[in-house]
C-alpha cells in the first residue's frame, strides 16, 4: 500500500495537517502519517530532500500552504507522485483571494486541488486503494453503512 | 493497471475530452480511453449505469462539465474511485464564474480539481502508475529527458 | 390547489426550510408542507423517488442546497414542475462564492432562483394562486392592507 | 390557461424578448405573447398601466432589463402574479456586474431569476401548465421523447 | 438657497439618513431636512408624489436604498433635480455586491454616487452653495481653518 | 450660470472628454467647455493652478482619470466646487478593477461618481440649472418631449 | 547609507507606520525613521514640501494610504527616489476593494507594492544595503541564523 | 553601479522581459541586462544557481512569472537583493485572477510588485541610482525635460 506524506509550508499550518491525518485514520489508513514542515519559498532544499528520500517509493503527497501557494506546484514539479493540494484557508474570503495560486499551474505540474481536509484524506485513500482490492472492498461496505445510516436518521425520501 | 474513464456532461464537451485523451496517449497510456456522455442534471440514471458497470474495477474517472458542475460531485458521491474534475472553461472569466461549483463539495465527496487538460491526464497517469512500478520508472526517465531538453533549449541558469 | 414540496440537500439545511414553511403558513398556505432530505450528490436515487412519487400531481418544488448546488438543477432536470431554488447562504460572501452553481443551468433545466426565504414562499404562493382565483383575490386585499399599514407607519410621501 | 406577458425596459432588449417568445412557441404556448416596452426608471406610470390592465387575470410576467434592473422588482412589487426576471446580459462579465440588481430584492418582492431565455420560457410554461393537466401530460410525453433522442444521439452510458 | 430632500427606501434606512442630516447641519445647512420613506419597488406612487410636490422648486435629492437600488434611478428618471445616491451599505462586502445597482444607470438617468454619508452631505452643500456666493465664501474660510488645524495637530510636512 | 470645467489626467482621455462636451452642448449648455489636461500624479501643481484660477467663481468640475484615479479626489480635496468624476473605462472589466479608486474617498472629499459620459453631462446641467429657473423650465418641456417621443416610438404600455 | 522616510496619508495610519518602523529597527536600521502625515488629496503642498526637502538626498520612501491611494503615486510621480507602497488594509476584503488604486499606476510612476509591513521594511533595507556591503554581509549572516533556527524548531525535512 | 538581472519562469515570457530591458536602456542603463529562464516549479535548482552566482554582488532582480507566480517569492526567499516582480499578465482579467500569487507573500519574503514593465524598469533604475549620485542628477534633469515637454504638448493648466 502506498504511503501518504503531508508537507506543509509553515509550522502554523499544523492544525490543518492534523485535521487531515485524523481523517486519514478515520478512513482506515493504518501507517503513521509523515508530516514535514518546509517552505518552498524559504527552504526549497528541504522540500527537495523530502522528495528525494521518497523517490522510487509509492507515495501520495498532500501539500498544505496558504497565501501564495508555491509549495504544491513545487512538489508536483519535482516528483512523479500524485500531489493533492489542500490549502488551509481561514475563511471563504481567504479562499477567494488565494485559491488561484493553487489552481493556475503551468504545464506538466499536475496539482489536484481539494478544499475540505476530510475530502483530501478521502481522495488520497481512494488513490492508494486502487492497488489494494481488499482495502477497497472493505471501504465499500463501510461507505454503504454510512449512507444507509444517514438516510435513516433523516427519513429521506419517504 | 487501472483504467481511465472520461464522463462528460454534454456532447459539446467532446473537444475538451479529446484534449485529455490525446494527452493520455502522449503520456504512454496504452488502453483505449472510455468516453461517456451523460448529464448529472438530465440523465442521472445513465451516469449511475456507468458507475455500476465499473464498480469493483480499478478505475480513475475524469469528469468534464461546464456551467454548474453537478457531474463531478455526482460521480465522486456515487463511486469509490478517484475522480479528477477538469471543467471545460471557455476562458478565465468562465473559470471565475463557475470554478466554485467544482470546488465547493460537501463532506465525503472527494473531487480532485485540475484546470489544464494535459495536467488532468498527467495527474491520472501518476495515480495509475502507483501500482505499476515499471511504468513509473519508465516515466521517470522520460520526464528527466523532457526537463533536460527544456533546459538546453532555453540555456537556463548558465 | 397545487402542493408545495421542499427538498433540502442536507439535514443541516432544516432551519432554512423552516423559515420557508413558516412564511408559507403566514401567506395562507393551508396544507402541510412536505419536507424531504436527500442530497443530489450522495442520495440521487432518494431524490428521484420523491420526484416519481409526485409525478402527475400539481406540485411546486422549493429546493435548498448550499455550496455546489447540484440539487436544484437535478430536480428541475428530472420533473416537469416549477422549481424554485432558495440556497441557504450563511452570508453575502457565501452567496458570492456559490450563487453561480444555482444560476448557471444547462438548457432545459429551468431553475427559478430566489435568495430570500420569505420571497421564495411568496413566489411559490403566487404560482399556486394562478389556478385558484378566490385565493388570489383574498391575497390582493391582504396585500393592500399590508401596504397601507406600512405607509401609515412611516408617514411616507406626506 | 394563464397568459405570458413580457415587459422589457428598453427597445434595445427586443432581440432578447424574441428569443423568449420563440422558445415559448417551441414549448407549445398557443396564445400571442404580449410584449411591452416600459422603463421602470423612466416610464413607471406606463409599467403600472400594464399591471393594472392585467389585474385579476391569470398572468405570468417575464421581465427583461439590463444594467441596474429596477423593472423586475418594480413589477413584482406592484402585482400579485408570478414574475420571472430574465436579464439580457451581453456576456458573463455583464452578468457578474449586474446580476445582483436582479437578485437582491427587498421583502415581499418575489422575483424569480433565470439566466437562459429558453429556460425562462420553459419555467413560465411549467407554471401555467399547473392548472392545465392535459397540457402537462402532453409535455411529459414530449420531454420524454426529447430526452430519449438526446441519449440515442450521443450513445450515452453504453 | 435650494432645499435638500432625503428619500429613503425603507424605514430601516433611517440611521443612515440621520448621519446625513447631522452632517448637513454641521456643514451649516440652515433649513429643516425633509426626510421621506418610500420604496420605488413597493410604493412608487408615493415616490412620485414627493417628486411632484417639489417640481419647479430648487431641490437637491439624496436617495438612500440598499440591496437592489431602484430608488435612486427612479428619482433621477422622474425629476430634473440633482440626485445624489448614498446607499446604506452595512460593510465593504455589501458594497461590492450592491454598488452596481446604483452605478449602472441607463441613459438620461444621471445619478451621482457617493459612499460616505458626510461626503454626500458635503457634496449637496457644494451644489446649493453655487447660487449663494456669500455662503460659499463663508465655507471657504471655514475649510481653511479645518485644514490648518488638521495640519497643526499632526505636524505634517515639517 | 455656473461654468462647467473638465480636467482630464492624460491627453489619451480626450475622446472621453469630447463625449461629455458634446453631450453638454446637446443639453443646451451655451458656454465654451473648458478642458484641461493635468495629471494629479505627475503635474499636481498644474491641477492646483486650474483650481486657483477658478477659485471664487461658479464652477462645476468634471474629472476624467483612468487606472488609479487620484485626480478626482485631488480636485475635490482642493476646491469647494461640486466635482463629478466620470472615469474613462475601456470596458466593464476596467470598471470592476478601477472603480473603487474613484469611490473610496476619504472624509471631506465629496466626489460625485457617474459612469456614463452623457449622464455626467446631464448631472452637471442639473446642478447649474438650480440657479437658473428659466433654464430649468425650458429643460422640463424638452424632457417631456423626449419622453413622449420615446413612448410613441415603442408603443409602450398600450 | 540612504534614509528611510515614511509618509502616511492620515493620522489614523500611525499604527501601521509604527509596525514598519519597529520592523526597520529589528532589521538593523540605525537612523531615526522620519514619519510624516500628509494627504495627497487634502494637503498636496505638504507632501511636495517633504519631497523637496529630501531632493538630492539618498532616500527610500514608504507610503501608507488606505482607501483610494493617491499618495503613493503622487510621491513616486514627484520625486526620483524608490517608493514602496504599503497600504494599511484592515482585512482581506479591504485589500480586494482597494489594492488596485495602489497597483494601477500610470506611465513613469514606479510604485513598488508590498502588503506586509515587515516585508516593506525588509524590502527597504535590501535597497539601502546595496550601497553598503558590510551592512549586507552582516545581514546575510543574521538571515542564515534565522533560517537555521526555524529549521531546527520544526525538524523540517528530516 | 548595481546590476539588473531578469529571471523569467518560461521561455514564453521573453517578450515581456524584452519590454523591460528595452525600457532599462531607454532610462540610461548602460550594462547588458542578464536574462535567465528558469521555472521555480520545474527547475528550482537552476534558479538557485543564478542566485548563488550573484551572491555578494550588487544585484537588483526583476522576476517574471505568470499564472501561479512561485518564482518571485522563491527568488526573494533565497537571496538578499531587492526583487521586483513584474508578472506578464495578458489582460486585466488575467491580472485579477493571478495578482494575489504575487502579492500574498509570507514573512521575510519581500517581493516588490509592479504591473507595468516600463515602471518596473524605472523602479529598478531608481534603486541602483541611490548609490550613484551623478547618475541620479543626470536622471533628474532628463525627467524634468520629459515632464516639461508633456505639458507643452497638451497645453495643460493654461
Amino acid at each position: 500500500m502506498a504511503e501518504i506524506v503531508i508537507i506543509m509550508g509553515s509550522e502554523s499550518d499544523r492544525p490543518h495537517a492534523e485535521k487531515i491525518s485524523t481523517a486519514l485514520k478515520a478512513e482506515g489508513y493504518a501507517k503513521p502519517v509523515g508530516i514535514h514542515v518546509a517552505s518552498a519559498h524559504k527552504q526549497p532544499r528541504d522540500v527537495l530532500k523530502v522528495l528525494e528520500k521518497n523517490a522510487g517509493r509509492k507515495v501520495v503527497y498532500i501539500t498544505i500552504a496558504g497565501r501564495s501557494n508555491a509549495l504544491s506546484g513545487f512538489v508536483a514539479g519535482n516528483c512523479d507522485a500524485p500531489v493533492i493540494a489542500c490549502p488551509p484557508f481561514s475563511d471563504k474570503l481567504d479562499m477567494l483571494v488565494n485559491i488561484n495560486s493553487t489552481l493556475q499551474m503551468p504545464s506538466r505540474v499536475p496539482v489536484l486541488t481539494v478544499l475540505d481536509p476530510a475530502n483530501a484524506a478521502l481522495g488520497a485513500m481512494r488513490i492508494i486503494a486502487l492497488d489494494d482490492l481488499d482495502e477497497q472492498k472493505k471501504r465499500d461496505r463501510q461507505d454503504g453503512q454510512v449512507k444507509q445510516k444517514s438516510c435513516e436518521e433523516t427519513s429521506c425520501a419517504e
